[in-house]
C-alpha cells in the first residue's frame, strides 16, 4: 500500500533493495510474456499454424510498448483473435504508462513539495488509497472518452465513405482510435493508413487523438482544470504545450516542402493535400508510427528530420516515446540561458533547478549512446544503409513504429536487438528518471571546486 | 596589454562590446582571406592558371582550420609555392589556436581563481607582459621541437628506406612532421599516407606527433613539469589523458575488428599490420586526418564509429578539433554521478562546478545541432547516401579531413557550406565557451524552483 504521508516508508524498502521501478519493469515484461503466449497459439494466426516465435515475442513487444514496428502485416497474418490480443496489449501498455507515469509523478512532487495539480486533493499534498483509485479511474475515464469519440468519427466516416459494412467500420474505427490514442501505429490495413492520405476527416481525427494521447495525463488535466488560467501553468504544462506545438510546425513545413515534388510520395498529391500529408506525417513522430504515403520512398532528408523529431518524441507521462519534450525543452532552455550568461533557468515564472538539468542531460545523452550502439550492432548484422537503419532504430527507440520497410526483412539478432530497443525506449527513460529523482544519497562531505576547459 | 591585475579593464572593454573572442574570428578569418589571395595566384598552382576561387577559399580554409579537406589533389594541383603557402597557413592555424586557447585558459584561470600549472609564474597567479612573451615563445618553442624531431626521423626513414633523394625526403619529412604536430593531416602524397601502411616507423611517428599536438599545450606543460607526481594533476589532465586513452584504445579495437576481413582495407594486410593500421586509424579521429587505407571502402559500421570519435575529437587548447575529449569526460562523469546518485561531479580529489557542466553540454549539444544541420543540407544539395555525407560533415566540424572522397566531386553550395562547417567546428567551441567563462552576468533577483518531469 501506498501512503505519501509516510514517505519514510517507501525509503526504506528503497534502502531494502525494493524499487518502484523494479514493479514497472516487470510489469511490462510480464505483459510482454503474456501476450507472447496469446500469439502463439495456433488460433492467434489466419492460416493456423502456429507463428514462429519471434514474430510473436516481436509483435507482442511491439504492442505492449506501443510501438507499431511489425515483422509480418498485422491484418493478414494475425486472426481476430490475434488482432484482439494486440489491441488489449496497446490498451494495457497505454494505460500502464500513464498511470505508472503519473502516479510516480505524484510521488515525486510530495516528494519535492511542488503541487500536483491534477489530483483533485493535490491542496492537501498527499495522496492515500482513495486518492489512488480516483487517479487511476480518471486515467481511464480519460482514455475511454477520447478512444470513444474518436472511434465513433472513425466509424461515421469508414461507414458512410468507404462503403465499409456496419461491423467491419465499427472494427476498424474502435481498433485505430486506440492504437492511435495509444500512439501505437498499428493498422489492419496492409497499407497502413495510405488510403486516407487525401481525407481531411479520418487524417485530422487520428492526429488529435495521437496529440491527446501523446500530450500526457498531468499537462491535459492540468489545462481541463485551468484553461483559463495560462500565468498558473505548471513549468510541465508550459514547456509540453511549447515544444509540441513547434515541433508540430517545424514537421509539417520540412516534409511538405522536401517532399512537395517527390512523385512516390506528395508530388502526385494536390496542393493542399500535400500540407495535409504534411501535417499527418509531422504529428506520426510524436510518436504514433501510422504512415499516409511510403515511408521508403520520402528523401533523405525527410527521413533525417523523422530522426530528430522520433528521438525527441512526445510528452511526459503519456503515450508517447521518445526522450519526451520537456527532456528536449528544458535542455534547450539550459543552451540558452547559457548563451545569454544567465545565471538561472527559467520558465514563464519559475526556475528550473539545477538537478533537473543533470537528469535531462542524461537522460538525452543516454538516448544517444543506445542509439548508437544500436545502429552499430544492426550495420553489423544486416548490409543495409545508414540512413534506413537508423531511422529504424530512432524509430523502435521512440516506439514510434515508422519503418522504411526493413524490419520485415531482418535477420533473428537484429530483430531481437530491437525488441530489447523497443523496451528500453519505452521504460528505459521512466524508469531511469524515477530511479535517480526517488533517490536521494548525498556525501557527507564536499572536494574543493575547480574548473576545468571544455570546448 | 593584459593585466590581469586590473580585471576591471577587461570587464569594462567587453561591456563596450569589445570581447577577446572577436579577435580571435577577426584573426582566422583575416588568415583565411590572406591564404585565399596567395592560393589565387598562378604562381600557386602546378599548371600555371589561376586557381578556381572556391578551390582557393577551399583549400586555405581547410589549412587555416588544420582540417585537412580537399577539393583538389595537394601535391599534383598546388605548385611548390601553394604548398609553401599552405604549410605556412597550418603552422599559423595550428600556433593561433594553440596561443590563444592557451591565453583564455590563463585568463580564466585568473578570474576563477584556479592555480594556471603551465605559466612559470603560476604562483603569483599574474600574468604580464613579460608572462605573456613567456607563454608564447613556450608554445612556439614546443611545436618547433616536437615538429623538428618528427622531422628528422620522417626525412631518415624516407631517404633511407624509400630511396627519395635528400631533398624530397627533407621536404616531405618536414611537411607531414607539421601537418601531423599541427593534426592537419594534408599530404602531398596523392594516397596521402596509404604507402606507409605497414611502415610502424612512419605510423608511430606521425601518430605521436598527432597525439602530442593534440593533448594540448597546457596538458602536456603540466606533465613535463609535474609527472612525477600524478596526485596533484589537475582535472584537465586527468580527464584529457584518461579519455584520449581510453578512445585511442577504443578506436584501435574497433577499427581493427571491424575491417579485419575486408579484402579492400585491413583483410590484405598480415595480423600485426592490421593492428598496426587499426591503431593508426583510430589516432587519426584525435583529430589529424592522414589515412593508411582507402576511407571510402571501410565498412559502414567503422564510418559510424569514425564519426563518434571524430566528433569527440582532442584535448582543449591543442591543435585537435571536435568538441574536445574534456567536454566529453566532463559529461560522462555527470551522467555518471547521476545514475550513482551522487550530488557532485568528482574528478579526482576536486569536483567539477555545476557551471561547467552546463558548459560541456552547450558545447556538446550545440555541436550536434550544427552536425545535424550541415547534413540535412548537404542531403539536400547532393545525392549521396547519408553515411558518407554524415562522415563528411562530421570531419569538417571536427576538424579531422577524414574524407570518403566526395569532398572532391561537391556542387558549390555543398563546398561552401563545408567551408562554414571548418570555420565554425574550429573556433566554435572555443569562442562559444570562452565568451560564456569570461561573462558574468547575473540577475538581481531569482525566480522560486519547480522542478518538471523529464524522460
Ligand atoms: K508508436
Ligand atoms: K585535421
Amino acid at each position: 500500500m501506498l501512503t505519501a504521508q509516510r514517505p519514510a516508508q517507501w525509503q526504506r524498502r528503497a534502502d531494502r533493495g525494493w524499487h518502484p521501478t523494479r514493479m514497472v519493469v516487470g510489469g511490462f515484461a510480464g505483459a510482454v510474456v503474456v501476450g507472447t503466449g496469446l500469439l502463439s497459439l495456433p488460433l492467434a494466426t489466419e492460416s493456423g499454424r502456429q507463428a514462429h516465435l519471434v514474430d510473436a515475442l516481436f509483435t507482442a513487444t511491439s504492442a505492449v510498448c506501443v510501438t507499431g514496428l511489425v515483422t509480418v502485416d498485422t491484418g493478414s497474418y494475425w486472426s481476430w483473435f490475434g488482432e484482439a490480443v494486440i489491441l488489449l496489449l496497446i490498451q494495457a501498455g497505454g494505460l500502464g504508462i500513464m498511470t505508472l507515469a503519473t502516479l510516480f509523478t505524484v510521488l515525486l512532487s510530495q516528494r519535492l513539495g511542488v503541487r500536483a495539480k491534477f489530483l483533485a486533493q493535490a491542496e492537501t499534498k498527499a495522496l492515500d488509497l482513495a486518492g489512488l483509485r480516483r487517479l487511476v479511474r480518471n486515467i481511464v475515464l480519460f482514455s475511454l472518452v477520447s478512444e470513444a469519440v474518436a472511434a465513433a468519427v472513425l466509424t461515421a466516416r469508414l461507414a458512410l465513405a468507404y462503403d465499409e459494412p456496419f461491423g467491419q467500420a465499427l472494427y476498424h474505427g474502435v481498433f485505430h482510435a486506440i492504437s492511435a490514442f495509444n500512439n501505437a501505429g498499428f493498422s489492419p490495413y496492409p497499407d497502413n493508413l495510405m488510403r486516407f492520405v487525401t481525407d481531411p476527416l479520418v487524417s485530422v481525427t487520428v492526429c488529435a487523438a495521437i496529440i491527446i494521447g501523446g500530450l500526457g495525463f498531468p499537462v491535459v488535466f492540468e489545462l481541463l482544470r485551468e484553461w483559463r488560467k495560462p500565468r498558473g501553468w505548471s513549468v510541465l504544462t508550459r514547456i509540453t504545450l511549447a515544444v509540441t506545438g513547434a515541433l508540430l510546425a517545424l514537421g509539417t513545413v520540412v516534409f511538405t516542402l522536401v517532399e512537395w515534388a517527390n512523385p512516390r510520395t506528395f508530388g502526385a498529391l494536390g496542393p493542399d493535400d500535400r500540407w495535409l500529408a504534411g501535417f499527418f506525417a509531422s504529428a506520426q513522430t510524436r510518436t504514433a508510427g501510422f504512415n499516409s504515403v511510403d515511408i521508403g520512398a520520402m528523401r533523405p532528408e525527410s527521413l533525417l528530420a523523422s530522426d530528430v523529431l522520433m528521438f525527441i518524441g512526445g510528452g511526459s507521462a503519456g503515450t508517447a516515446g521518445g526522450i519526451k519534450v520537456t527532456t528536449f525543452g528544458l535542455l534547450a532552455l539550459v543552451i540558452w540561458a547559457e548563451m545569454r550568461g544567465d545565471q538561472h533557468v527559467n520558465v514563464g515564472y519559475r526556475r528550473a533547478p539545477t538537478a533537473n538539468h543533470r537528469q535531462a542531460l542524461s537522460v538525452a545523452l543516454l538516448g544517444v549512446g543506445a542509439v548508437v550502439a544500436a545502429t552499430f550492432t544492426m550495420l553489423s548484422v544486416t548490409r543495409f544503409e545508414l540512413d534506413v537503419v537508423l531511422f529504424e532504430v530512432v524509430s523502435a527507440f521512440g516506439t514510434v513504429g515508422l519503418s522504411t520497410g526493413i524490419t520485415a526483412r531482418l535477420p533473428i539478432p537484429a530483430d531481437l536487438a530491437l525488441v530489447a530497443l523497443m523496451f528500453l525506449g519505452r521504460l528505459g527513460p521512466l524508469t531511469f528518471a524515477t530511479a535517480l529523482a526517488l533517490r536521494d544519497r548525498r556525501r557527507r562531505f564536499a572536494y574543493p571546486e575547480e574548473r576545468t576547459i571544455v570546448g
